[in-house]
């Protein structure tokens, strides 16, 4: 679940970028992509008998509360408890957010818990310029010692309230366009009005794709410092492999503190900290900021996923590792290179096949599928919602199928791939060539990605000074261009522009020796000199970018015409959702504050039993299982302080809370409001519930309390700072 | 994999040997099942190019290969490694037999080393009478010390002779029972002349199906004492959740020692033990008696099986399991009762559940499909074998397909299931009406369950004096009577006599209310008066027993006559493939010694990989997880020995060596034929090579040959045998 390990290069952070943006979960706000969707039209839905009841919760949803809308009944039927409003603005003014990620106070004196993963920016610019603290640790010895950050803030939610009816009511224009222009002057105007009267941070956040709009106000807290970070090999014991799995051993922690003039910070509002740490079957909260999920998609927009997008995600990344493997078996400097990136690749298989596994699960599918049939009908029993959004499911999976039927298009038509794997020449000869003539367009009517600052961002891609190895480039190009021949018929006309009868091979050697467009300066000089000189360069990868161009551009310009159907249409969906159920149920996550129920619970796994929680003697165990080899090695300092240490602590623990990318650093909470663990990932099982929640199997991990405790006192021997989480 | 736990009381123990045959590894010299199979007719096979080359080593068939056909070249060409002659005598003669397990001397004074879960009947009758060894642990101060069993004897493989054409030359008759019976003759004389020519016990082992008749001839050592045997907690720790599964962390051993003339055996072959253990990445070759597989089973069968065979056990163990489940709900005593019971059949349908888990792989079934295809290519490209074997898969086919069309009538006509769920006392009342028109029947037309001795033991099995429970009698035969109701159309024969319209509670409530077979002296009478009281009988069990004898008799001896046929052919499909393929592919398992070469490997697990070892830190780590609450919970003597232990030492480690039912206790060796570990269970990825053999994930599991001399000398603190172990 870390997305944000050090970079090799630009060229390779874009790489990953694009690998991430898909979707991992944790320390990422993205949306999740509602861009393409489905293979089949879905069947009509049969018509349930009516009357059909009340609309009632149902678990799909999952349990991802707004603190104005707390399922005060549900949690009083569910586990007898009735949690009061001190209560509530208590946890939640104790709940901070991070850029990318979740922490909570844990002192009246400022101290900030968040996850070592998302304070690792933090730590690096804290860290002296010969070492990082990231992967040594660090542990101030006094007030004093502790180092300022210069990336980081702290946002502390205030307080929310409805502005729904002041959005809905600037929108009166008959046209699309225009109505989503004074929808968003009317957010605009309401955030401008908060921030002039309250000098807080504000925001509209939409939910349920507009059935709701919420106002949050954020006090923001800029002056942050670093206090206590572990090494990274017991953050992060496992790495890679370990990564989304559990059982676990990783003590994923960091320690900030929050100052004013200077000063700590004085808090009232902070989490105690739980001597008896979770137990097995505690009810516990997580109370964090959740990034994205899908699970307002419909069946169509999932079966769109499961059968084309994610499999042509997942077959660009096996060519991606093929290509590695084959660099990284050339030299062990290679190896070294590219070993993260693979490890990184790998992970974002790991998740997508995670996610498409739940899709594939008939089972989960027929919930979901049961789900949406209901609130058809409920949207069809309505005359005042079937007018308004009876139609969006179908309307959604037509284009899907439109979609579908284009898939290979979509897939192969352009300059590589979409993540963008292959080759980075041919990359740039495709700006070069297409930048004259969207930037001659008016913003709405170019290409997606060249929207808003896409343009100025796409020409800043070209310019980088970014050395090219050649060998690199021939793989990853004829790597691409082979998956165009057994991806294209022959007869298409993007493979005949590419390839016509020619080797891959051949073609890949051929556009690169003749091509200059290693060089920055001819990039420059191609720039510069607009459409002209770029029509009438005949380096051979701008004369092919020029071929490729409008039969990419056609297919690209159509699919955008789709995705806004179906963004549209999934508004709608989105809509309906509220009007039928309300805040009955939870909308999708929107990285804004939300509070989630669970059980501390071992499952099956493996043909037997996952414990609830692991303890240190389990962490000593896994390393040496694996020979103390990295990612199982643990630091010295580990090993050193081991027979000081009461190695029956519990170091990691499972609940079944809803939590996904965004919920890093959450604090778990016991009924007592107190701080019982730390959560830093899922388990494998919990992927799916990025569409459809379940927690049969799926578990999120968390540092437990008491793990943090020993560690501060017997391995970092900062009694200052174990005392000052205990009360002391 | 322990099928030897204590029984409560006969009646269960009937059903839990019951569920035990269907197939549990280790532990089991009982056959795979052949009787029923397959659902669809396979597709006549498609016809390979000519020529086919030479006939191949195919990785599908395993590596359990026999002394006499070490495959030399394959060793060679896949290790580098050629053993000598005396190196595979040594190994050999330091491999021994036990009943149902596997074992090797480990010293020159005839210390024996097998599994804990192999010695619990020599434990049990070397416990005084007021505790259990098995359960406390044992260790031998002294020779004097050494506690002698009544059970157990060693059985040590002396040498081994093709004896084919003796066989073979005896069956001249044309009929198939004459050739039966001369075959048997055959190899009775063969199994005399060797007993009396050389005092050893003369085994003649049928090898793939008939292609192969081999003569094993062992000595036996009958005088053999309990030395040191663990307690319960730690070699079976993590209980019957973590059977069948790796990570594990077991010390499931025992060692034993053989006398002769009342002193320690002298012993020449016994295995060195490795002061390194196996590491990652050795070579290691495991020799034992694996029980059974079922890898010459044709596709029809393996399908039969999946789709029929399998589903209905497993559907027959989930209502048993809800009875018991009931049962135990009711009170605290009943929890007792029947936790381990419950455990057990868990634990079957777990095994069920994975060899299904490998029928129901594509990827497995078109290797197994295309290895079929390839054998019946050669078979029929051979004009001296296509007439006498070519026609056989399609004969295995139709007669699994009449199989199929009447399973349901096999799996519900009677008077319980198979394995034998339901109720006593119908089951009773049933062998009460068949027995007097069984025992009149020449012995080769009775039903199969009434042949040779099973008459006998069925007569014997209605005068048990075993008490009735009434609510699990009522609660079983009413879950039998459902079942009947659901998988049985309403106009079927044994539905109308057993249901009619009644409800099954109705049904099972009368039964129970009039019959008054719970009483011996009841049975007794039965029995004694023969057909002449049963038929004038009016207790409603007998009477219902006499109106299902005609309907469920039919049906059997239809399913017996499918069965003979394809017992018979798959007889061909052996030799048909010893024909092709010769000692080039090893023979399905016999319960005869065998040697599987393998690698120390780790694997791709739960979304991460597991290590190919574990350690002691791993089993605290295990046991502090579950808060050491049962079957996680280790025994007094480690949590005060912890102190002085090493805790990195390795305790249990995986390879890819080929082992099922009847390995356990098997000696793992390396290149030098020194002792690295001892085979205790498969992981559960393991259990599908039932069938098919694969080792991408598949696992044997063993205790490290360095968790031994740890545990005896800082847990035990036995140096006496830490050093006799050691060589010293």
């Amino acid at each position: 679940m870390h997305i944000d390990r050090p970079l090799r290069s630009l060229r390779r952070a874009i790489v990953v970028i694009a690998v991430l943006s898909v979707g991992l979960p944790l320390t990422s706000s993205a949306q999740v992509t509602t861009r393409k969707p489905p293979t089949r039209v879905p069947k009509e839905p049969a018509r349930l008998p009516v009357p059909l009841g009340p609309a009632k919760y149902v678990k799909e949803a999952g349990t991802m509360w707004t603190f104005d809308a707390p399922p005060l009944d549900y949690w009083k039927q569910t586990y007898g408890f009735t949690p009061d409003s001190a209560w509530l603005n208590h946890v939640r003014l104790a709940s901070v957010r991070l850029p990318g990620c979740s922490a909570s106070f844990v002192s009246a004196r400022g101290l900030v818990l968040t996850n070592h993963h998302c304070a690792r920016a933090c730590v690096a610019s804290a860290s002296p310029a010969d070492t990082n603290y990231n992967t040594t640790g660090f542990v101030a010895a006094t007030l004093a010692d502790e180092r300022k950050c210069s990336t980081l803030y702290v946002d502390q939610l205030q307080s929310i309230s409805d502005v729904t009816q002041q959005i809905r009511g600037a929108v009166t224009a008959k046209t699309a366009d225009a109505q989503v222009q004074q929808r968003d002057s009317a957010i605009n105007r309401v955030q401008t009005a908060c921030q002039t009267s309250t000098h807080l941070r504000c925001e509209v956040v939409t939910l349920y794709q507009g059935g709701m709009y919420s106002l949050y106000r954020y006090q923001r807290y800029a002056d942050v410092r670093l206090v206590m970070v572990p090494e990274e090999e017991a953050a992060f014991f496992g790495g890679d492999p370990d990564n989304f799995t559990y059982p676990r051993y990783d003590l994923d922690m960091a320690l900030l503190r929050v100052y004013q003039n200077d000063s700590p910070m004085v808090v009232t509002d902070y989490l105690k900290w739980s001597k008896s740490g979770a137990r097995e079957g505690d009810l516990v909260f997580v109370t964090g900021n959740p990034g994205s999920t899908g699970r307002l998609l419909t069946l169509a927009q999932m079966e769109y996923l499961r059968d084309v997008q994610y499999p042509f995600t997942l077959a660009a990344f096996d060519r991606t590792i093929a290509v590695l493997n084959t660099l990284s078996a050339q030299s062990a400097e290679n190896k070294r290179t590219y070993e993260n990136l693979i490890f990184n690749i790998e992970n974002s298989k790991k998740a997508i096949t995670g996610y498409r596994a739940g899709l594939l699960d008939t089972t989960i599918m027929a919930r979901k599928a049961a789900f949406e049939r209901d609130l058809r009908a409920r949207v069809d029993a309505d005359p005042a919602l079937r007018p308004k959004y009876g139609s969006a499911w179908t309307e959604i999976a037509n284009a899907e199928k439109q979609l579908t039927a284009m898939a290979a298009q979509s897939n192969y038509y352009g300059f590589s791939f979409n993540p963008p794997f292959g080759s980075q020449l041919l990359n740039w000869a495709g700006a070069l060539v297409r930048l004259p003539a969207q930037s001659a367009l008016p913003d709405a009517k170019r290409l997606p990605q060249y929207r808003a600052d896409g343009l100025a961002r796409i020409r800043q891609s070209v310019l980088v000074d970014q050395p090219i190895d050649s060998t690199t480039e021939r793989m990853e190009l004829t790597s691409f261009l082979k998956a165009v021949q057994q991806g294209l018929p022959p007869n298409d006309p993007y493979r005949a522009v590419v390839l016509g009868v020619r080797a891959p091979e051949d073609v890949a050697a051929s556009l690169l020796s003749g091509t200059r467009l290693a060089s920055l300066a001819v990039r420059q000089a191609l720039l510069d000199g607009g459409k002209a000189l770029v029509d009438t360069s005949t380096d051979p990868m701008v004369v092919l970018a020029r071929k490729i161009a409008p039969i990419a551009d056609q297919t690209q310009a159509a699919q955008a015409r789709l995705d806004d159907i179906i963004s549209a249409s999934t508004d709608k969906v989105g809509q309906a959702l509220f009007a039928v159920y309300n805040t009955k149920l939870p909308p999708d996550a929107t990285f804004t504050l939300r509070i989630t129920d669970g059980v501390v619970k071992g499952y099956a796994y493996n043909g037997t039993i996952a414990p609830y929680k692991t303890t240190f003697y389990g962490m000593f165990g896994h390393a040496t299982a694996f020979d103390d080899k990295p990612p199982f090695h643990l630091p010295d300092r580990w090993m050193q302080q081991r027979a000081k240490m009461d190695l029956t602590t519990p170091l990691d623990f499972v609940s079944t809370n809803d939590i996904i990318g965004g919920n890093s650093g959450s604090p778990v909470i016991n009924r007592d409001g107190e701080l019982v663990g730390l959560i830093f990932d899922g388990n494998i099982e919990s992927l799916p519930n990025r569409f459809i929640f379940t927690d049969d199997v799926a578990r999120s991990v968390s540092v437990s309390s008491r793990a943090i405790i020993e560690a501060l006192r017997n391995v970092y021997e900062s009694t200052r700072l174990a005392e000052e989480l205990d009360g002391k």
